[in-house]
């Protein structure tokens, strides 16, 4: 892959300023930028680093006005983010893709594989188990019994997918993640703990993408539900029974307890916590480490273990500091009002 | 699998109330039934949804008295929750079990396989391993050099044992966790760290649970130690010489630091998590997200990080959403006593 | 394995005190000792264990003085606990090594393996991989295409290597971590999130260690850094375009959001957490469970969600405790100096 500032301009409908005929064949961040490397400026927090950067292309915003001459060349584009984005994918498109189902790929008899699917080295397809057409199945992934997977899907290494979970489309499981695990479920016998079976299964809906060694247990009965386009990070935990709404996206390390039911296009913090059987409303943002015991209102934005409103949350969290200088001064006005009360009467 | 209602009944000794031919094939979660699904009402939280559910049959406690009459065929018994896990079980039984050493097993000739085993498609056991009777090793499982596994015991895919760790009777390793990896010992050398080997093992007591990519560390020495009937949810960390009580449970992401020693019949909430080298008394429960400091003693329920006694850790978050009005007002009467002592001084 | 208290104290350069004859092949917890085991006290809150082990030897630093006679042979050093380590160590070398090329590797034709490697059953190597010299990749291990490793590596069973990885020298890698997964990169396109490709990759300077199924994520573009000498333990996540400096350690579940860039000889307790796009001075040390939403200036110590001086967390912590009674006293003051006031208006 190689192209010119200004084939770059064309592509992105950008103009150039500087070198139109510079070449440059890979991408770099702008604080490691090399001669032949493109780049971007687009958090205005990075602006330093565009006078020092060697990077021969830099993407930036059509309304960007350096403080002082660059030598590189730049292009200009309404949205430097987005340009970069859809640069990006073409250099994805170009690599080479793998394909073709290999000699030591375990495919049981009974299991159907779509057209134009690539099963790598050692991957483990079951009985039973259906594929649709140009998925990805690299080596070491194991789907297993009566799993069905729709089109377009990448099952990246080490994956698992326990008998009878249900992925849809266009969906990307990454390494090591886990689906269908069985649930946390025992009842106290005694002074023994009994395991419930755990009989349901998980179902991903299409174009969900789920992170390296995160796991999601199967359902007591019934689904565990992800729903369309949900993206989530890695190591993250989704219970049992849950059931996780359309565009809601998660951060690494959210764990969510079973019988929580999330609703459409929210939004969850590294390393949340969520009690079971709760509801979250659409479009609620549940900030980093936060802890939520009850229900959140849709739209809300909560912060803290147990979470409270976040602004509120972060305005507490100043006074937190102060709560020695708080307990003395308390103490002083004590003693002060029992010494002016003791003067009042006198 | 399928039952008449008045079969279910004769099961569970309940008494059925509505058509007792009624048939049903699977379950459904209450919310989400169909006319050949039965489903369960326990909790009074979910008792809206038996007013609406499809299913054809719904077991409820002997005591429940709906608030408007129901079309579906009741299965009056003393105990909801506890008859739907013992169908589930029933259910669990009449599946097809995995049997049979798979032709692409790859079992070291010097290591012991145990009668009636299912040893899956690629799963590895190493030098001088030994499995007991009646397991289930899944593909891609790795037990290493010497182990040893008890009988009855569950393998799921990807499941990795290091060498030397011992495996009781009974337990379940879900996908992807990993027993006997190394501790993290660190010796500081100048600048650097230096490695502490760690050449003792990991032990599992009889009818232990392992979720999905939880991680069991090896001792420096002597044996990181998970006693009988312990149940550990996914994402769980445990480190090297920790030793775990029997019948003690861990909900997911919590996390226990090296040489830890707790109880028997402790609860630990998720993301819950313990420094190093100290002690939980039996029957403690650590709350979710907690961050314990030091020993807490038997039977106590503390909540926080660093955690306090539960109750007034919630009493005192209540306060803390306060905590800007509290300083506000502190300053005000700091004013106003100012105040007074200089008009009392006058 | 088998030595006399005699050699030991050879070995080591200490002093024998009891029966140099006394023969030891094991090691022990103090805890746990028997006749033909060796065991250490270093930390002074075990000592109370030295008056009741079994163990046969036991290296004690020079000084210890022991209220009451022992019966075990006691081994004295000026460090009981480097003492142990380097005994570790030689006990760990004398190790039966594994060696050779499993039959049952697949390695694809383009790849490169150095000299003395061990590369076990079902390991996989694709695609124009280097291996350096000396190393260890377990069975089930992936190495991705045009990955790079250098020498005296240990790959660990189910580690993950996305293709184009960097792992430097005498790293380890263990059970089921993955190094290169996509980062967690979408743009928003009206209701739903569009995927941003993640072409940079994850470099690995040398004498890294990776704990189980920990995650490292490769970068958008450019290189997620991980420098000479950092330890990481199980369940961490690095997310992509991360930076952490030489000689940092950090221990299990932490998390690390997007473009994070950590100094050198820093320290992070468990399941800490990190904002994306910030900056962590060298030699900073971040409490267990802290959570850091901006930028730690070197050497500092903070605790806290939302992060603060580790000292004054505590002692707020302590404050925290006592709100409930704070807010009663401080309602209590309001009504005492309305009353003053009044009083004093009469």
């Amino acid at each position: 892959m190689e192209f010119t500032a200004q084939q770059i301009a064309d592509i992105l409908n950008g103009t150039v300023e500087g070198n139109p005929d510079v070449k440059v064949n890979n991408f770099s961040k702008i604080e490691e930028g090399t001669p032949h490397s493109l780049t971007f400026l687009a958090n205005p927090k990075y602006e330093h680093y565009i006078y020092h950067t060697e990077a021969g292309v830099v993407l930036v915003n059509q309304d960007f006005i350096p403080s002082t001459p660059l030598k590189n060349t730049l292009v200009r584009v309404p949205n430097a983010y987005a340009a970069l984005a859809a640069l990006l994918e073409i250099a994805e498109k170009l690599k080479k893709k793998k394909e073709g189902i290999d000699a030591a790929a375990f495919i049981h008899p009974s299991a159907h594989i779509g057209e134009a699917c690539y099963i790598g080295t050692l991957a483990c397809i079951a009985e039973n188990a259906r594929i649709g057409r140009n998925c990805k199945i690299y080596p070491h992934a194991y789907v297993g019994e009566n799993v069905v997977i729709g089109d377009n899907c990448i099952l990246y290494p080490h994956v698992t997918i326990y008998e009878g979970s249900v992925i849809g489309n266009n969906c990307i499981l990454h390494a090591g993640c886990v689906i269908g695990s069985d649930g946390f479920g025992f009842a106290p016998e005694g002074e023994q703990y009994k395991k419930i079976p755990q009989l349901g299964n998980v179902i991903l809906e299409d174009d969900v993408e789920i992170g390296a060694n995160t796991t999601v247990d199967r359902a007591v009965m019934g689904a565990t539900l992800i729903h369309r386009g949900v993206k989530i990070d890695n190591l993250v935990q989704i219970a049992h029974n849950v059931e996780v709404g359309e565009h809601t996206v998660m951060a690494a390390q959210a764990g969510i307890s079973g019988s929580v039911k999330i609703g459409k296009h929210c939004r969850f913090g590294g390393q949340s916590g969520l009690a079971g059987h709760i509801s979250i409303g659409d479009s609620a943002a549940i900030g980093a480490q936060a802890g939520i015991l009850g229900n959140i209102e849709k739209n809300r934005t909560v912060l803290g273990s147990p979470a409270i409103d976040a602004r509120l949350y972060l305005r507490s969290s100043v006074v937190f500091g102060r709560l020695p200088e708080m307990y003395r001064k308390l103490e002083g006005l004590e003693r002060e009002v029992e010494q002016l009360k003791k003067e009042l009467n006198k």
